[in-house]
């Protein structure tokens, strides 16, 4: 028996490879801080627990396949206080965005089609291209302008007539980045031009810093046909664990072919559909107060940064990462020394290697990326270890 | 813009067809016993519900991909009481069987591969094998044999150099049947002869009734690398809105195929996986009680059934669905004028055209699925109504 070519092309994330370095390390009795890993360390509102206090017992039946009509209407009335254009008939909830994206690929991409993205990206698109067989092209981000979107002609000269959409994640996992309106026009003109999809992963839309706007691409008038707008839970509420996501459109065709997904796999689970509808009633200063907390940590882990000797980044203005140059030569490498054999009073750091964001591996060898969902004490220590790390290895390496 | 291919061969599943009519007749004020739907009435056990009460405020992280480890244990141990030959590790923890039957195709089978069933299926296979383009080859199980499987010869006779898995569903949806050992046999000597995958899908495995043995493929030895097994709490526990389900095996090759996917749609929900492993701590009395109401309901449906002049039925020995044939010539067309036009005291039936569940749609016509998922006076006063139905659709079409 052997296994099909289609799972032998799909790979393990880049971080998880240094899961078992890890596991390892903590099994040692060393604490890490473990920076590598988008989870925000948020509480949940509590009325999303109130949801569970209340449920009534007995029979818990399939949710309808498209998604329960509360959590639709909630969803659809959070964008209309943001000026995006989807009614609940529009919006099909699924487990995380990570189903979204991969129902959204299944339904307008064949194997040999491809997907316009940014490089670096978030690595799980890859892994679903894999699984499809889809191909992944991408125009370059220059980390020197904080991976700002290029100009509309440099992106256009890698659209083929393979390419059926352009993806982007705004504000941006891996590198923090906040599309303007301006770059946001860029896309839309190509795909209105060229007649592609945009796939625009919103997840991070809550964690804009510095009193800058928002600019969704929901909110743009005259791409209802091409736009497929990604949205979850997990980062906004801090609720990963929920497995709660959506995908909206008003392109008729579309939504019908994601509406067969849903059928195929039945539902999303109830309880948590019912306590996610809750979250969306909640008051725009929740996202002011987590806002502002996630600020204070970008601004510290930034300071820290650059006063590291040999690091190079710019600040980042969205999401909650950010994506530092090191003066080493390979932070794949740098990352297992740092849980192998470092640390200050028994605590080391844990970052990804940026190279698994990168569609050409060698690119990203010397930056990583740096989530920061911990305190800002806790993200002080973590930039000294980095610090002292980056001095030791260097003259070990010398 | 258009749409991939793989999306336009994927079907809606036929029961899904009667939906507009339901939902008309529901507005319309008529009242609907709905026996077309697998969504058993049972109360989910209060130790399930305790988990939602009980939960700790504050962030809600990702689950470990694989599923967390108290459910895996706690499934592991379920298994070990049945003789079923699976650890903890071997377990990969899924949103509902769903999942976990599409992940399994993803791992085993390219475009291309054939997988052999019996023909009637469970539909949503079909759904899953147009997605990933693979073919579905079919058995013919005889209804006056109770859909009984052939001889293993005649089983061989299907088997092609395309075939990857041989895929049961035991006891099975939608026919009700209940392998025996020697039938189970028969597919494990066909599996070990040509090197074939055997998915057991047993999501039904506590639905059995009269006292009849139940011989799961996980008790069977030497299938270790062959065996894949699929398993859910949705109808086991009556909590089909969980989405919890999984898949196991000892083939670790096709383990870590399962560990990629796993991984790359991120987690399933936390909470409901600490709930569902509570579940499996449940004591056998349980399934006892259960089973004592199934059968009950079996019984009330199959007397009243065979009491139909001109309908044609088996007593099913396993899981909640019964497959008759009806002296009419279309189902599909009989269902629909029995929601639109048919009533006693403003009450009619919604049950299952069977020929969605036929590889050949035409060999299905006469026959229907119904589900035996509510009270016995409920299914007495639904099988009354089919009975009338029948009288007055014949007379009308005469
Ligand atoms: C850009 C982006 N999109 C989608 C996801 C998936 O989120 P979910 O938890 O909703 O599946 C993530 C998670 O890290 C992400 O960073
Ligand atoms: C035979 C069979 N397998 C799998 C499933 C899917 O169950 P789940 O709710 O766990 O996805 C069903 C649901 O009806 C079924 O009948």
């Amino acid at each position: 028996m052997k296994l099909s070519k289609r799972i032998e092309g799909v790979e393990y994330s880049a971080i998880r490879k240094l899961t078992p370095y890890v596991d390892r390390a903590k099994k040692d009795g060393k604490k890490l801080y473990e920076l590598n890993i988008g989870a925000p360390d948020i509480d949940v509102p509590d009325i999303y627990y109130d949801t569970f206090q209340k449920i009534k017992k007995g029979p818990l039946p399939y949710a309808y396949a498209q998604g329960i009509s509360e959590l639709r209407e909630a969803t659809a009335n959070y964008y209309k206080k943001r000026n995006i254009n989807f009614d609940a008939d529009d919006i099909y909830i699924t487990n995380g965005a990570s189903e979204a994206i991969l129902f959204t690929f299944q339904v307008i991409a064949d194997e040999g089609d491809a997907v316009l993205t940014t490089d670096p990206f978030y690595t799980n698109y890859m892994t679903v291209f894999e699984q499809l067989g889809v191909e992944l092209n991408v125009f370059k981000t220059d980390p020197d302008k904080g991976f700002a979107l290029p100009e509309e002609k440099e992106i256009e000269k890698h659209i083929t007539d393979k390419t059926v959409a352009i993806l982007l994640s705004n504000p941006t996992n891996p590198t923090g980045a906040l599309y303007s309106e301006g770059e946001i026009i860029r896309i839309v003109n190509l795909a209105k031009k060229y007649d592609l999809f945009i796939i625009a992963d919103e997840v991070y839309r809550e964690f804009v810093y510095d009193g800058n706007n928002y600019k969704s691409f929901g909110e743009v008038g005259g791409i209802e046909e091409n736009l497929i707008l990604i949205d979850s839970i997990s980062k906004r509420f801090g609720a990963c664990g929920a497995r709660i996501g959506s995908v909206a459109s008003k392109n008729k065709a579309f939504n019908d072919g994601i509406n067969k997904l849903c059928n195929c796999r039945l539902a999303a689970p109830t309880i948590e559909q019912m306590a996610a509808a809750k979250l969306y009633e909640i008051d725009k200063s929740y996202f002011e107060e987590v806002n502002k907390e996630y600020q204070k940590r970008r601004d510290v882990i930034y300071e820290e940064l650059i006063s590291i000797p040999g690091v190079k980044v710019k600040k980042p203005k969205g999401a909650f990462y950010v994506m530092p140059k090191l003066p080493v030569d390979d932070t794949e490498k740098f990352a297992i020394w740092m849980i192998e054999n470092f640390d200050i009073d028994g605590e080391t750091l844990v970052f990804a290697p940026a190279k698994g964001f990168f569609k050409n591996k060698e690119e990203g060898k010397q930056m990583i990326r740096l989530a920061f969902i911990l305190n800002t004490d806790a993200l002080k220590k973590s930039m000294k270890i980095l610090k002292e790390g980056i001095k030791a290895y260097v003259s070990e390496n010398e």
